[in-house]
């Protein structure tokens, strides 16, 4: 290990030596840097601040109704009749605000009910205890109350570890083994327990109270709501992913190498990522969305679960989509010119499967039934076409050194270089079959990159170029391309499936002709990627 | 939509008046059953907590570990000459256990300093209006107070929404708010407010040592540690996954329908699945790792984001084996005759990779580099027999109905026909050519089951049919399950490259000959999936 480090430390001393020459332009240079930075710095702040509220002004409105929240309840403190009436415990009302409203009503809801049946039930316990421990001598009374508070505490954070109780009632756990604490050891000192468990309860129902009227009447965000846009958001998303996808596998460009780098910024990425890591929000949700009151005039109760089937059948459609990206960043590539051959079909068919997540997406937004047209002919035509050019290419999926003597896709390569040739000198790679090594000259090459240049890892990274060299790998890329793309198909399925059992339970409209145009005008400025606005939960007594 | 409700109820009604007269038996049935599920009650709870503390001893020891802080803590109240010093105002330091007291050293660390960091900035600010308060009237003085809670209370939950904060200190930013207004409030009618913020800073310095106490000194359990097992625990479960889902492929039982229901209690799902949503808990891991202490002798900086990294890896891994089932599950199927053709070069390839994850999670649990045979050339020897596989079946990518008199593909099928007729009245479709269907019978077939059954949905779910009534379908989902099985090895290297690097950062010590060997005793009682043990948290002050 150390001569590693030494050699590191080496070959740093050895630059700072080069650098040290141009050293005092270099400081002036980083100073001047500095202090460009130092400029910026607010400018970005602002940006970000000003990014947060742009993205979905919601957020502002909710900071708003916070701020005025607190200020309605300090009023028990500032006004003098209030406050002679609740004294001192109005801080708890206060601090009441600051934990339970949180961004949605349901989720103010769920905590404030969590927060009020954890302090009653610990009030009770208390109690109990009280009592108990009253009957007996001083110091017996101290070793009790210790006891009472070693056994609670172990058990109410044993219980928190039960999946059922961490899902549903944590907060109201944490606030139990609270307040519970609060009272007993309190009481040791205090003789008006009473009045402590009394203004505790009376000032908690107070903040909730406050909470409550601003969550539920004050510009409300429901946790349904966002579940439901949510889930648009993530059907128009994988419907752009696939289009771009299959746009990219078929362009003309090699956009591959340009965008591996960055591919936080990729379309296809974009389009899809909301969905991989939706499963806990989407759970969240649904659990706070099945505290709110009922707010649509059709349905008596709303199908939260079923939002969450949605949303894993969605996590399943996108996992396909991965996989589907996947073919276009792997190492073994189709030749540019074989896959053209399929270019049109392979498009038709992403573009009816995008169409179909469209419609969809559109039918859950305007709750109304989807268009019966949803699984046109088109979408069987363009798979028959697809079909149709796949069976016109007999030979394709022959290894390039059968017996056979002709072999189309090396023909078709064959033209695609007669036709484009000049592209060869510029272009990188992967369009001429010539591309594709055999194994030892790929062997031979990788050997003698690994020798001229030092790698960074010690192991041979031999199975990279293992699969490269083999030649079943130019036919099995674009077949396993094809297979996803049919396999997306059978998924749009599974989803639309979801959607109707979704329209069937929560009485979606029925569809009318024409409400297509009505919808695609109000495409855009809902598409939001609301995850983002679910803070974390504290619950701060 | 109304006629529909009534037809419901229609038809209950009718049930009931069918059951009516069976009803007293019935009603003794019920009460005998309710009875023993109350019987039952008990025990299932006990069976519940049990497998809460089996699954990982750690929780029951976190929540001793609790009662014993409280204890602790409660002696400030309990103890005459502690209680002196300290006053009423020692509730504090019990709720900062409540809260600060997480299951992890470095979550506890992260949220101590953020509760102390978030007390102090609050106090500053807090003094400091309540100095230009003091300055004036009592009217304006309220009104001035109530503004600054405003303010400051929008200002804050703003903040929160920032990602940055959001990430690093939310937390703090509620205790800030939590505290600010606890002081500017309560300044209003008590005059030593100086007192309240030195106490309640006083107080909740000593919960958290306490806390800090009991979290790095007893028994501590390490959000790095968690991390690092959780990576072994994936790595291992990707290894698992991909043996068992290649084994179903070309299982002779037809294990794909009795699995379809069941899916949780699915091997291959079983896997994968900690994988998949990985995301968060990784994130949060890595950054409250990122606050303890190192606990390496080799390392001064413990390379946490390259845990992420590689869990990022990981998961694009998982989805590929995503992919993979999904081969499994879906509607169109090449005869398992045809794929008995691939089956030992398949199930051969499989097994290397799953070798190579096992000896990756192996090199990570014993904090070695990986044996220098990880990519051995019987990985590559399985690339090489799979492609030689396929190119002997050069014609098994034709179409049912080309133009070819020899397909080589129907041959099989019919070998395998004449070999195992015996199976066919068992065993369900899928075996022989004959279960393809055509387009015209299977369209036919649809429509009579569509018409003698009902269906619950509206809209004709043509594409099902569509997608297995395509000759192309029978060749194509081998070729996919090949490509993507290729594809795992590519993913393979992503993912040792990953290791490797991990290993380089956090100096893991050279592999030596024979320590494959020790390592695999030890295999068993460490696969826990950690994710379970992070309990929501909640900030309760």
């Amino acid at each position: 290990m150390f001569p590693k480090v030494h050699a590191g430390m080496d070959m740093e001393m050895n630059s700072n030596m080069d650098c040290g020459k141009s050293k005092g332009i270099i400081g002036e240079k980083s100073m001047r840097i500095l202090v460009d930075k130092m400029k910026k710095y607010p400018v970005s702040i602002w940006r970000t601040l000003w990014k947060v509220g742009r993205d979905d002004p919601r957020r502002a409105i909710h900071a708003v109704k916070v701020g005025l929240a607190l200020t309605l309840v300090s009023l028990l403190y500032l006004l003098q009749p209030l406050f002679t009436g609740i004294g001192q415990n109005a801080i708890w009302a206060v601090m009441t605000v600051v934990v339970v409203l949180e961004f949605t009503a349901g989720a103010t809801l769920c905590k404030g009910l969590n927060r009020g049946l954890g302090t009653l039930l610990a009030g009770s316990l208390a109690f109990f205890i009280e009592y108990i421990a009253t009957e007996s001598g001083h110091i017996f009374r101290a070793v009790f109350i210790g006891a009472a508070v070693f056994l609670i505490g172990a058990a109410a954070t044993y219980i928190r570890f039960i999946p059922y109780i961490r899902k549903n009632y944590d907060y109201g756990v944490v606030i139990f083994l609270l307040t519970f604490n609060l009272i007993t050891v309190s009481s040791y000192r205090v003789d008006n327990v009473m009045k402590i468990a009394h203004d505790r309860f009376f000032t908690i129902a107070i903040g909730c109270g406050v909470c409550l009227l601003m969550s539920l009447l004050v510009f409300p965000n429901w946790s349904g709501e966002e579940l439901h846009s949510s889930t648009v958001f993530k059907l128009e998303g994988l419907a752009r992913s696939i289009e771009a996808c299959v746009n990219e596998y078929f362009s003309e460009q090699d956009q591959i190498e340009a965008n591996q780098d960055k591919s936080t910024e990729d379309p296809i990425y974009e389009g899809y990522k909301a969905v991989l890591d939706s499963k806990s929000f989407d759970e969240t949700m649904a659990l706070h969305a099945s505290w709110e009151p009922r707010h649509s005039r059709h349905c008596y109760r709303f199908p939260w679960q079923q939002y969450v089937k949605l949303g894993n059948v969605l996590r399943h459609f996108g996992y396909t989509i991965v996989a589907l990206h996947g073919c276009l960043r792997t190492e073994i590539q189709t030749p540019r010119s074989v896959r053209g051959l399929f270019k049109d079909p392979c498009i038709r068919l992403a573009g009816e499967v995008s169409k179909g997540l469209k419609e969809l997406a559109n039918s859950v937004r305007n709750r109304r039934h989807c268009s019966p047209e949803i699984l046109s002919d088109h979408l069987h035509e363009a798979l028959q076409d697809l079909n149709t050019a796949i069976k016109s290419q007999p030979r394709l999926f022959l290894g390039a050194n059968s017996n056979q003597a002709t072999n189309m896709l090396a023909l078709a390569a064959a033209h695609a270089t007669s036709q484009k040739h000049a592209k060869y000198s510029s272009g990188g790679g992967g369009v001429s079959l010539s591309s594709v090594k055999t194994d030892s000259s790929a062997l031979m090459e990788w050997k003698s990159k690994r020798e001229s240049s030092e790698r960074k890892f010690l192991r041979p990274q031999l199975s990279k170029i293992a699969i490269t060299s083999l030649e079943f790998s130019e036919a099995l890329p674009f077949a396993a391309f094809a297979a996803l793309l049919v396999e997306t198909v059978a998924k749009l399925d599974n989803v639309i499936e979801e959607v109707e059992e979704l329209g069937r339970i929560a009485c979606f409209k029925e569809y009318e002709h024409g409400d297509e145009n009505i919808v695609v005008t109000s495409d855009k400025p809902q598409i939001i990627d609301v995850t983002q606005n679910q803070l974390p939960s504290h619950g701060v007594d």
